[in-house]
This record gives structure tokens, sequence and C-alpha cells, in this order.
């Protein structure tokens, strides 16, 4: 099996990187969505990709749908499984990127640690932590398909924020507040941010 | 960790596959090459990808040493762990098609079922098994790094076509020469051929 490594780094590819990056008018990058469930994760990230895609961007949300029933259905829910889970997702995650592709991630992923790996792996300045920021007594409260309720009647073990912890970002690249602004404004607030950073250049 | 599965699917994309697709001029898709070591297929994924690229395609070779030192690091040599390289490698490039990329991969790949766990995962008509074929003989002449000297020396185990066995596509969807064709040939047999399934549109 070295052998195939070895074959592999023999050949380059004759298509650079910055030679997509700059066809496409844009980085490919990582954008990297934690918080609790209900939080408003996925409904930005959904929200967002629609907008990047619109300005011309290729990307995709890489779902957790997608990936536990697929590349990680191998893994179950121990501590080691779920730390596999999401060294699995980084990876693929960075092979987006090398596409040129912003890539959309919507995990809680409640651990700094995890998110960590997560930004080793990826170049500087191209992976972004965003705290999608609501309080737990609201994300109760929205609880829209009743998975507190549950959570809280001791139905479902290891729920984030009731029965497991959530470590908040320490150093996050941006925090949206699901509770202060609607789920437009969140994405918008994303779309300028990524133009701030240079992600998005040529008008985009 | 039920939950997050079910957080997301609860969101659907506002980005369908049709629209990138469209957008792209060509359809997203898993170009898998097979061959013994030294028949080409690294080399003819590179000037693929090159060919594409230019056409204004979205294209990226999944190779292995990306692979294997990134997502499949934790994995070693045994028959168990080959196979689960294999099937990783596959579910990324369904990833990597649901983004309507042309996804080459590359990998001596030797055992057919492998390649159908492969091809089982992408659907129909997105999948193309692509037999680069020269013969061992002619391989072991080539032998551009040695490798096969190693093997034949024993100071290489389990080397396919020497010491381990390769199973010949039964069905590809496309065989190439390269003892009759060089690398430009086989690269432009490739365009054309993705032209004739529908795959490249637009006059692409």
């Amino acid at each position: 099996m070295a052998v195939r490594a070895t074959n592999v780094k023999w050949h380059q590819s004759k298509v650079s990187l910055e030679e997509i990056e700059n066809r496409n008018g844009h980085d490919g990058c990582v954008i990297w969505f934690t918080g609790f469930s209900a939080s408003g994760k996925s409904t930005i990230a959904v929200e967002l990709e629609r907008k990047l895609f619109d300005l011309g961007c290729n990307v995709r949300i890489l779902d957790g749908d997608n990936v536990r029933h697929g590349l990680n259905k191998d893994l179950g829910f121990t501590k080691e499984d779920r730390e596999e889970n999401i060294r699995r997702i980084a990876e693929v995650s960075k092979l987006f990127r090398a596409t040129g592709m912003i890539c959309i991630n919507a995990f809680i992923s409640p651990f700094q640690k995890d998110r960590d790996i997560a930004r080793d792996l990826i170049d500087e300045g191209h992976f972004f932590e965003v705290f999608v920021n609501a309080s737990i007594e609201e994300c109760i409260t929205r609880d829209p398909k009743g998975m507190y309720k549950k959570a809280m009647a001791g139905e479902i073990q290891h729920f984030t924020g009731i029965s497991s912890p959530y470590e908040a970002p320490a150093f996050p690249e941006l925090v949206v507040d699901t509770e202060k602004c609607n789920i437009e404004e969140c994405a918008n607030i994303l779309v300028t941010f990524l133009k701030d950073k240079g992600i998005l250049r040529n008008g985009k």
C-alpha cells in the first residue's frame, strides 16, 4: 500500500489550486458552524449556500446526513467514534477546500478539541469557526423537533446542553447571534465576512 | 448522534445538483482508473484533469497521497484495512460527485469486489470504470521507480501482478491501452467518451 502513495506522489497535478481559485473568483475554505441543536446552524448554512451560489461560487454543505449514512456509517456513538466522526469530516473538508470549494459544515461539534483538530488540518486563513449563538433556554423554547423535550425526559441520552456539555468556542472567527438577528441577517453577515477576509474576490 | 442526522435531514439544500450541473455545463461523475502499477493511470489522470479544466470543468484528482496521509491515515495494510481504504475513497468520490465535480480516481484497485462497492455507491450512468491496460511484462519493463524489481527480489510483499493478483475489470465502461496509445491519445479518448456519455455539455 505504501507503493500506492509513492506512485501518486510521483505525479504532480497540472492544475494548481491558485489557478482554480483565480477562475472561480474565490478561495476554497471551510466554514465550520458550531452551536446547540436548534441554534440555527443548518438553517443559516442552507441560506448561506444559496447566497454564495447566486454569487457564482462553488459551494456545498457537508452534512451529517450524507456523512453518517455513508463515509462514517461504520462509526457508533462511543467517545472514540464521535471523535473519529469529526476527524473524518475535517479531512473531507480539507479535500473539498483543496478543490477550491467553499465547504460549509454544520455540526453541533460541542468540544473545542475536536474543532481544533479540524482547524489544524486547514491552511491558515481558510478555516472559519463560526459560533451560532443562542442560549440553551432559547433553544429549549424553539425545540422544533421535540428533541429537548425528550432529552429532558431522559428519553435521549448525552444530549448537548441537557445531559452533555457544550464548550463555546474560545476564539471563533465570527459569532452570529440568532436571538438578535434573523436567518437572512446572519447569512448576510457571513457573506460580508467572507468578502472582508478576501475569500470572495472579483466583485463577488 | 442520531439527533444530528435527524437535524440535518430536516433542512433541505436550496441548491439542487441539477442547478449546479446546468451552471457548470457538465455532470458530476466518478472516473475510476484501475490497472497495474506503471500502466499509466496517474499520468493519464493528470493529463485528463488538465484537459477538462481547460474545457471549463470542475474537476479534481482524488489521489492516494492525499487520502492515505489524511482521511485514511488510521488504516494499515491488512485485507480489511485495504477494503476500508477503497470504501472510504468511494464514499468521498460520492460526495465530490454530489457537488457536481468530475472526480478522477487513480488506484491500482486490483479487486473487482472493491470496484463494485464504489460503483454501487454512485448513481447509474455516473460511474466509469476505466481499465488502463498494459501487460504485466510491459509494466515490468517500464518500472519507473524500480518497484517491480524490488517486488521480484522479494523486497516488497503483496505487489500486484507479482505476488498479489490483479482482477481485470469484467465489464469496464472503457479500456485504454497504453501499449498502443500514448498518454495524450488516451486522455483524448476519455474526453470524447465523456462527451458521448453526455457528461460534458454545452459545447464543452
